[in-house]
């Protein structure tokens, strides 16, 4: 176990294993049950759900376990200019809708929108999760002042600035997100390139500037991962990848697929489906987009732009057109039963903690 | 202790330390014998020295210790294209040669290359070293025969391909060099973008992927580090920018300072220096010359025409004009004599290893 065990205690985790929230839907309810049922917290990522749809998601977690779970939002952001050159971004993906048989592509406006941050807020207070993570920045500090009276509050670092700045609007712990990491970069201080560091380097920085608790993420896959994070100070590993490929895991066959014969070498940052800085493993519309990245509209626009086509792709199983976030360890991914990966991750956990022993 | 313990048997290593070889005046005798001397082992970087240097600075090493040591030397690689437009480059640098009262730059010429890499082969066979190891590809393998015979092999690779294709031509182990490291990529059969890959990530995958031992290197600084690394998998850890700051090495002070108030986000990877990727801290030439990167010669041009820039602004304490080396957990270096880190290191690691235990 780390130095400081307060935030397993306080979420009575018997495992330092958090399941990364995963916007899209790949964190069924089944899923972060599995993963609490056996002692690790699992998470609901929320960003992109209704208020109605996080309460009911959070209800059914509810039912499958009796124990702690969490729920992740995007902080808000600002709200990006108007793009100058509209029409260049809708032609850009449109032979795609039409590839898919769609219609062609509408240009996103404000109307379609995710469902407003504080009403996602308030539907997170009412649904009984232990803890709220959240990515892209601070709270807003009424709402962060809300949520910290009923749970444990997790920002997400991607450098030491970052973590402190955390620390300092009130966070109960953080998230230390290495560049292995699938899925969105958490930076918010620091330009994306430059918070790309390495778990194994970031961890043990963070852990020296912060009192609170650090939970590692990016790159951790299996037993030895989490037994690096603990031995470089983490309290916990927080995995994304690793429970993508579950058969809980709500994302497309296509997509397990494409994660069980991922390779390491395979994954790049793009920003070609959301319009913000994001791992996953390369495919036709990522090589094909940031070809021409002038053509991608800032986030949240690309994201709204792009998503009829990765919902139609999803639907008829085409991966080319999908975003296959995956962090730089896929090559590790298993697909196992979300119970069964939890209990090898354990028996993987006290292996290499017996196998490091000092010199 | 890690899994297979073969390689630190073999090269009677009493801790998993390994100091990474610097080329370019680091890793002096001093640095290499104080590291093997408590139990590691120390490396020189001879891929810039004369196979007389060679010679003299293996028998000071030897002078100062009797344990084991090793030297590094780049794998030839193919010749460049001859640079479509030479005037450019050289006026590119000519600014910083005149700021620094220097003869206006000369064009690089194969007069002025390294020593032939056979005679610097002849010269480290006859050094008594214990190992050697290469980096930028594989050996000749004529080369590779001849030195197997009397030393342990090391190569070093960015990638699983990378690091099978040395187990394929006979290594006896492999450093996996994570995205973290500073210096130089090793980077030779995936582009070194795609071989950008986290230590966290990397090593696990290559240890699946070889039957040799691996060293994992990238990031890792203090005894935290060395716990992770065991806990991956690897044999050893790799360190290059945790010596960097040692009284021992031989840089400049000016580049010891930058070392000691470098940031986890203040490292890139360039090749304005060398013409190959290389991470160091972000300094003025660097961010200068990355801005018009068609100026930028290929390797080993780029190194041959900037060397006597490098040289005087060595003497003369400028950092702006050094190649200032680093990699990404640089907030963790510390000034001290070479032997109290290697016994701090060996404390920390025992430490670390006491701390994680199975849940």
């Amino acid at each position: 176990m780390p130095v400081h065990t307060g935030l397993m205690r306080r979420l009575q985790l018997a495992v330092p294993i958090v399941q990364a929230p995963m916007a899209g839907g790949g964190d069924t309810p089944a899923l972060v049950a599995a993963v609490s049922e056996a002692g690790g917290l699992g998470f609901i990522g929320a960003a992109y759900l209704s208020p109605e749809h996080i309460g009911r998601a959070a209800a059914e977690v509810r039912r499958l376990t009796p124990r702690p779970f969490g729920i992740n939002l995007f902080a808000p952001t600002a709200d990006p200019a108007p793009p100058r050159d509209l029409d260049t971004a809708l032609e850009r993906v449109a032979p795609y809708f039409a590839d898919l048989g769609l219609d062609p592509p509408a240009a996103p406006s404000p109307a379609e929108r995710e469902p407003a941050f504080r009403a996602q807020i308030d539907a997170v207070l009412a649904s009984g999760a232990a803890a709220f993570s959240f990515t892209f920045g601070l709270l807003p500090p009424d709402v962060h002042a809300l949520v910290t009276r009923r749970m444990v509050v997790i920002g997400t670092a991607t450098t030491v600035d970052e973590a402190r700045a955390l620390e300092a609007a009130g966070a109960d712990a953080v998230v230390a997100q290495g560049s292995e990491a699938g899925g969105h970069r958490g930076s918010f201080a620091a330009d994306f390139a430059a918070g790309l560091i390495g778990t194994i380097a970031l961890v043990p920085q963070v852990v020296d500037a912060v009192t609170i608790p650090v939970i590692a993420s990016g790159g951790i896959m299996d037993g030895r991962g989490i037994a690096a994070a603990l031995a470089l100070g983490a309290d916990a590993a927080q995995m994304g990848t690793a429970f993508l490929a579950c058969d809980e895991a709500g994302v497309p066959d296509c997509y397990k697929a494409e994660l069980l014969r991922g390779r390491e070498d395979a994954t790049r940052i793009t920003r070609a489906f959301s319009g913000r800085p994001a791992r996953g493993l390369v495919n036709r519309f990522m090589r094909e987009l940031d070809a021409a990245p002038d053509a991608i509209l800032p986030f949240p626009l690309q994201n709204d732009l792009t998503r009829p086509m990765r919902r139609a792709a999803a639907a008829a199983g085409r991966a080319e057109f999908l975003s296959l976030w995956a962090g730089q360890g896929v090559r590790l991914a298993r697909r196992l039963p979300a119970a069964e990966l939890m209990k090898r991750l354990v028996a993987e956990l006290e292996d290499a903690c017996g196998t490091i022993t000092p010199p």
